[in-house]
C-alpha cells in the first residue's frame, strides 16, 4: 500500500461554531439567483428545512423587510415535523422586498422539554431547576428594565430550595415565562440563510384584462387612417367591456422602402399604409408619432382620456428599424453590414423581411445603442405610459432586457413589461427571470383538456409560478387559432372563458368580440390583416360577444379567486370534452368553479367529482352553486354532480360555490 | 396618479455582453453547494440547459480537471433538442475533480446553417460567401502555422469570384473546414458556469461488503476475553465468506464507574466486561488499547495480517467518555457540568446513560477539543487504519464532521468514514453532504415490497444518489430486526440477498450467518448481547449461512452491475410477495435480475413483466437466465415469465441474463 502523509490539521475557525443548518428554503427561483414576484397585498409563505445535530429544540424565525430599509422584521416559523418549518409575511408596499430564515438552538425551550419529561417520569429535577434559574438570570441581563425585574423574580423562584418543587416546576414551565424568554433569546451561534429577493409589481402585473386595438382602424369609414381622436371615441366601448389595459401596436412613422402590401404582399400599392412594426421614416423614429394618427399632444390627450375610463394605455416596444429610419443614416454602425456595405435585413431563410433592419446589439458601439434604446422607453414613460408590450424580445440579448428593465424598475416599480415571445420554454422563462413582468404563452395552441391541464400545471404548480406571469391572449394580429377558424361562436366563448378564468391576466385583440374567423387558407394569419391595411368594423355586428365579455370581466372583478393563479385545481369529469376546474382565495372565502365544453359542435354531459371536503363541506351536505354567466342557481350535494353544456346556448359556466344553504334553522320561529 | 421620477440609467457594463445562458446543470447537490461523489473509473455525465437569444448556433463544451491542476480539459456537449446539452467525462485518479460548462455563439456554424438553407431555397449566396471568407481569415490569425495556411487557402476559395459558386459553397460546408474552424473558435463573450466539485473516493466507498466482529469474543472458550491474536484466527473465516472490510467496535480501555452489566443491567457483576462504547479508564482513552485485547503492536500485526487476507480493518470512532476517561480529570472543561459541579452524563429522558459522558462540542475550549479529537483519528491512521465507522455522528455538530473529514481527506482521499446515524432524513443527508462517505440507513425497517421500492427510489433515483452512499447492514449489535426474529433461516437469506444486491455496499454483524435470532422480548436488542458480555459461538453451527454468503459475495464481485446503484430498476410481478429488480452496467454488458420471496413462511409464484426491449431483446426473442445462486439455467422468451420461490429451498434467485442463445446457426455445417 502506498504510504501517504498524515495530514496536518488547520485549526477549526470560528464560523464552524454554528450548529444549525438551513436548507431547501422555498420559494426560491433557481436557488435564489432570481427574485420571486409578488404584488402588494399578497403574502409570501416561506418554508425551509432547519435542523441541528442532537435533540435540542430550535428557534426559527422568518426575517423580511423592504430591501431599502435596514431593519429586519421577524415572525416565528411554525414547526411542521420532520425538520420542516413554515411562516408567512405580508407585502404591503410597491418596492423590492427581501427575506431570509434565521435559526438557533433554543437552550431554554430544550431545558423546558427536559424537565417536563423528567418530571413526567418522576425523576428529581433539583439540579435542572438551578440550571434553568441560571439561564433566566442571563436573559435578565439582556432584558429591558421592566422585563428584567420579572425575569429576576422567576430566576429566584426557580433557585429557591425552600419553595415546593411543584411550584418551581410550574414556574419553569409557565407559558408566560417562555414568552418572556423568547423576547431575549441568546442568538450567539445563530445560522442565517443568505437573503432572497422579492420583485414587487403593481397589481395589474398579476391581474389584468388587455384589449389590443390599431388606432388607425378606429375610424368607421374607409380609405383614411383613424386618429387618436377617433380612437378616443372607442374608449367607452373598450371600457364597457371591462378591460383595464388598452394596448396599441407601434404608433411611429412607417418606412416606405420595401413596404409590404395588403396580405403581406412584397410590393405595396400607393395607398397601402404598411406594417406599423416597420418603424421609422424620414419624419422620425421610435420617439415620433405617425402623422396620420396625430401629434404627441394628441397622444397625451388620448392617454389621459383613457385613464378617465379606467384604462391604462400600453405601448409597443419593437426595437427594429425600417430602411428609412433616421438611425440608418445617423448610426449605420448600429446595424449589420454585408461585405458590399449594404445593411442586412431580417431573414429566416428562405423568408426575407426587407422592410425591417434588425439592430446589432453586439456592434462596437453597443453600449451607446443600449442607452439610446432605454431612453426611448423613458421618453414614453414621460408621456404617462407605464405599460409596455415588447415585440420579439427573444431575438435581443437576455442581458439587455435584464439591464433595461432592472434600471427602470429600480426607481419605477410601477412600470411593467409584457414579453411577446413565442419560443422555446427555457428562453420564455429566462425572459421572465430577466425581469419581464408578464409573458405571452402557448395558450392559443393548448386546446384539448389534457393539453390545458398539463400546461397549467406547469405554470401554476411548479417553480415557474414564482417568476413567470402568463398572459393568455385568445388571439393576436399574428395568430387566429385554428380552433377559432372552425368552431364558430361557441369556440370563441369557450376560449374566452378559458383564458379569463385559467389565467389571472388575459387579452383580446379586436375583432375577437365580433367572432372574426377568416384566415389566409392553411395559415393562422387573418385575411386582410390589419397589419398591412386599414380595417373598418361594425362594432355592433349581430352575434357579437361584447355583452358576454363585459359579464366575464365583471365576474373577474367581483371574485378575488380569479385574480390569482396559485390556487387553480382541475377536477375530474367522466367526459373528456368537459373541462372543469376551480379557483379559490387562500381562505376559501371565494370559491369559483368553471366548466367549459371544449367541443364547439355538440352538447356534452358528464359527472363531476368535486372534492367538497377540501372546502369544509360534508359528503352529504347541500350547497348552492350559482352560474354567474347564466344566472341559474342549483342545489348540489356531495362530490358527484351532473353537468350538461350545450354549445348553442351555454358552452361554459362559471359557478360561484356558496357553502351556506338556508334551512329550517334560519326560520325566525325555529327553536 | 402619483408622479414618480424618470430613472437615470447606469451605462451597461462589459459583463452584459455575454449572450449565452447556462442553467440547471446536473448533477449538482443543492445547486452546487456540496460536491457530488464518484470513484476512479466512473464517468460523470453532465447535462445543462444552454441557450441564447435569437437563432444562432451555439458551441457548448464540458470542462473538467483534477482540481489541483490548473488546466481545463474539454469535451464538446451534444445537443439533445429543446436547449438541452449533455456530455460525460472520466474520473481517472483518486483526487478531487471539478467541472463546468462553457458556451458561446458559434458564428461560423450559424453561417454554415444560413448558406445551407439559402442554397437549398435557390437563393444567391455571393455576399454570404464573402462573409464566410472573412470569418475564416480571422480564424487563420488565431491558428497554428500549419493550420493557418489551410485556412488562408479556404478563405481565398470562398472569396474567389472566378470559381464556380457550387465549388465555393461546397468548400464552405465541408466538414473538414468545420473541424478546422472548431479548433480556433472565437470565444469572446463566452459564458462559463461556476465550477462544481467532485469528491473522489476509493472504490470501496462505493462497493464494499462489511463484517462486524467483537475481537473480545473471538476466543472459543468461555470466561476470558479474546485477543487480537485470537481474532487473527478468524480472519480466514471472514475472508472465505468474501467480505472486504472487517469492522471492530471500540478497542479501547472500558470504564468501570457505572459499568453496565449483562443485558444492559444497571449494575455490572465483577466479571462483566462492560460496553466497549464506554471508552476510557485509568489505563488510557481513545488512543489506547484495552489490555485484554493486546498491545498496539498486536493491533498493527492484526491489521497487517488482515491485509494479507484481502481485508481492510475499520475502527469505531465514538467520541464520548466513560467517567474514568483520562480527559475527565485532565480536561473537565470539555464536559457539561451541573450546578453542583458534577459532570452531566448522557440522557434521553427518562433513560439515563450514567456510564457515558458526552463531550461538550460547544465548550469554551472547543477549538482545542476538536483538534484533539482529530488527532485521535490521525493516530489510528498512523497504525494503518483507513476506514472509520463513526458512532452516533448526528449527536455531534455537523460542522465538526465537515471540518474533520475535509481536513483529513484533503491529503488522504483514501480514508473513508461510515456514519452510524439513525435519525431524521434531513440530518442523515446533511452528514453525507458534510463529508461522510457511507451511511447506515433505514434498510432494517423496510420490509414490504412497497417500502423497499419507495426507499430505494429515493436513494437511487433522486439527487440523494449523488452524495449519499447507503450501506445496508442486515443487523447490528443494536438491531435484531423483527423480520429476522420471527422468519427463521429463509428470512435471513431474503434479507441477505436484498442487502447485497439492492445496495452496492452492505454489512453483516457476526452471528447473522448463524441465524442468531433471540431478542430481549418486545425489543430489537439481542438477548445476551455482546455489547455487555463475552460471547462464544459455534462458527460451524448447522444451518449456518457461511457458504451462502460466500456465494453471494462472489456473485457481487463477478458481476459489475452489482457494484453500482444508479442502474437499479424494479420490475412488476403479479404477486406482491415476490420482489423483483434488476441492475445493469451502463453498457448493458452485465444484466442481473434478482427475485426475492419476501414471505419467509410460504412458497409464492407469479408472473414477471421484464422489459426486454430496454436490453435490445425482441418481444419474441429467446434469452437465457442463469440462476447464480441455484445454478439452474432457464430459457425465457419475451417480457412475461414465470417465477416460483419456495422459502424452504430457494427464498431468492439471482439471475444473470444472457442475451445470446445458441441456435442452428452456431452449427458448423449450417450455410
Amino acid at each position: 500500500m502506498k504510504q501517504r502523509p498524515i495530514p496536518i490539521l488547520a485549526p477549526p475557525g470560528e464560523d464552524l461554531a454554528r450548529r444549525v443548518w438551513i436548507e431547501h428554503i422555498q420559494p426560491a427561483v433557481d436557488d435564489g439567483r432570481y427574485p420571486i414576484k409578488r404584488t402588494p397585498g399578497e403574502d409570501v409563505t416561506v418554508s425551509a428545512d432547519v435542523f441541528a445535530d442532537g435533540h435540542d429544540v430550535l428557534a426559527v424565525m422568518l426575517r423580511y423587510r423592504p430591501t431599502r430599509t435596514n431593519e429586519w422584521l421577524e415572525t416565528p416559523m411554525r414547526f411542521l415535523g420532520n425538520d420542516h418549518w413554515r411562516a408567512s409575511f405580508p407585502i404591503t408596499s410597491l418596492e423590492p422586498y427581501c427575506y431570509s430564515v434565521i435559526g438557533w438552538v433554543d437552550f431554554f425551550a430544550t431545558w423546558q422539554e427536559e424537565i417536563r419529561k423528567k418530571a413526567a417520569a418522576g425523576q428529581k429535577v433539583e439540579s435542572e431547576l438551578l440550571e434553568g434559574a441560571a439561564m433566566v438570570e442571563k436573559a435578565a441581563d439582556r432584558a429591558s428594565s421592566l422585563d428584567r425585574s420579572q425575569l429576576v423574580d422567576r430566576a429566584s423562584i426557580l433557585a429557591d430550595r425552600h419553595q415546593p418543587a411543584a411550584a418551581r416546576l410550574e414556574t419553569g414551565l409557565a407559558p408566560d415565562l417562555q414568552a418572556l424568554m423568547n423576547r431575549y433569546p441568546d442568538r450567539e451561534g445563530a445560522t442565517e440563510h443568505p437573503s432572497l429577493a422579492v420583485d414587487v409589481e403593481p397589481l395589474h402585473a398579476r391581474f389584468s384584462a388587455w384589449y389590443e386595438l390599431f388606432p388607425r382602424s378606429a375610424r368607421s369609414y374607409p380609405g383614411r387612417s383613424g386618429t387618436f381622436g377617433d380612437a378616443e371615441g372607442l374608449l367607452p366601448y373598450v371600457a364597457r367591456m371591462g378591460f383595464d389595459i388598452l394596448y396599441l401596436p407601434p404608433i411611429h412613422p412607417i418606412g416606405r422602402t420595401h413596404r409590404k402590401g395588403q396580405n403581406d404582399t412584397v410590393v405595396a400599392g400607393p395607398d397601402d399604409p404598411g406594417s406599423p412594426w416597420a418603424i421609422g421614416a424620414e419624419e422620425g423614429g421610435h420617439d415620433s408619432i405617425h402623422q396620420d394618427l396625430g401629434t404627441l399632444e394628441d397622444f397625451r390627450h388620448f392617454v389621459e382620456t383613457a385613464h378617465t375610463h379606467g384604462l391604462m394605455v400600453a405601448l409597443d416596444i419593437a426595437f427594429q428599424c425600417s430602411p428609412d429610419h433616421p438611425w440608418v443614416r445617423e448610426h449605420p454602425e448600429w446595424f449589420r453590414h454585408r461585405p458590399d456595405g449594404t445593411i442586412k435585413y431580417a431573414e429566416n431563410p428562405p423568408k426575407k423581411y426587407q422592410d425591417v433592419y434588425p439592430l446589432d446589439f453586439e456592434c462596437r458601439d453597443w453600449q451607446n445603442l443600449w442607452q439610446v434604446l432605454a431612453e426611448i422607453v423613458l421618453f414614453w414613460m414621460d408621456q404617462g405610459v407605464t405599460v409596455f408590450r415588447v415585440d420579439n424580445p427573444h431575438t435581443k440579448p437576455l442581458r439587455f432586457w435584464g439591464w433595461l428593465i432592472g434600471q427602470i424598475r429600480e426607481s419605477r416599480p410601477d412600470v411593467i413589461f409584457l414579453a411577446e415571445a413565442f419560443t422555446r420554454p427555457a428562453v420564455m422563462y429566462a425572459l421572465a427571470k430577466a425581469g419581464f413582468n408578464q409573458s405571452y404563452t402557448y395558450f392559443t395552441w393548448r386546446n384539448t383538456g389534457q393539453e390545458i391541464t398539463q400546461y397549467l400545471s406547469e405554470l401554476t404548480r411548479s417553480e415557474v409560478r414564482e417568476f413567470f406571469r402568463p398572459n393568455f391572449f385568445v388571439n393576436t394580429p399574428d395568430i387566429l387559432p385554428e380552433y377559432l377558424q372552425f368552431g364558430g361562436r361557441p369556440a370563441f366563448i369557450a376560449r374566452l372563458v378559458l383564458a379569463a378564468t385559467l389565467s389571472s391576466s388575459y387579452g383580446v385583440y379586436s375583432g375577437f368580440e365580433l367572432c372574426e374567423a377568416e384566415a389566409l387558407p392553411g395559415t393562422e394569419e387573418y385575411r386582410d390583416s390589419e397589419k398591412f391595411q386599414l380595417r373598418q368594423r361594425d362594432w355592433k355586428r349581430p352575434g357579437n360577444l361584447t355583452d358576454y365579455i363585459s359579464r366575464v370581466n365583471r365576474i373577474r372583478r367581483e371574485n378575488p379567486a380569479l385574480s390569482h393563479n396559485f390556487h387553480l385545481r382541475f377536477y375530474p369529469v367522466d367526459n373528456e370534452q368537459i373541462l372543469c376546474y376551480g379557483k379559490t382565495t387562500p381562505d376559501n372565502s371565494n370559491i369559483i368553479l368553471v366548466a367549459v365544453n371544449l367541443d364547439p359542435h355538440h352538447a356534452h354531459e358528464g359527472w363531476l367529482q368535486f372534492p367538497v371536503g377540501e372546502f369544509g363541506l360534508g359528503e352529504s351536505e347541500a350547497y348552492q352553486v350559482h352560474d354567474l354567466l347564466g344566472a341559474g342557481r342549483y342545489l348540489w350535494q356531495g362530490p358527484r354532480n351532473y353537468l350538461r353544456l350545450d354549445p348553442s346556448s351555454s358552452p361554459a359556466q362559471i359557478f360561484l360555490v356558496r357553502r351556506r344553504v338556508r334551512t329550517e334553522r334560519d326560520f325566525d320561529y325555529f327553536m
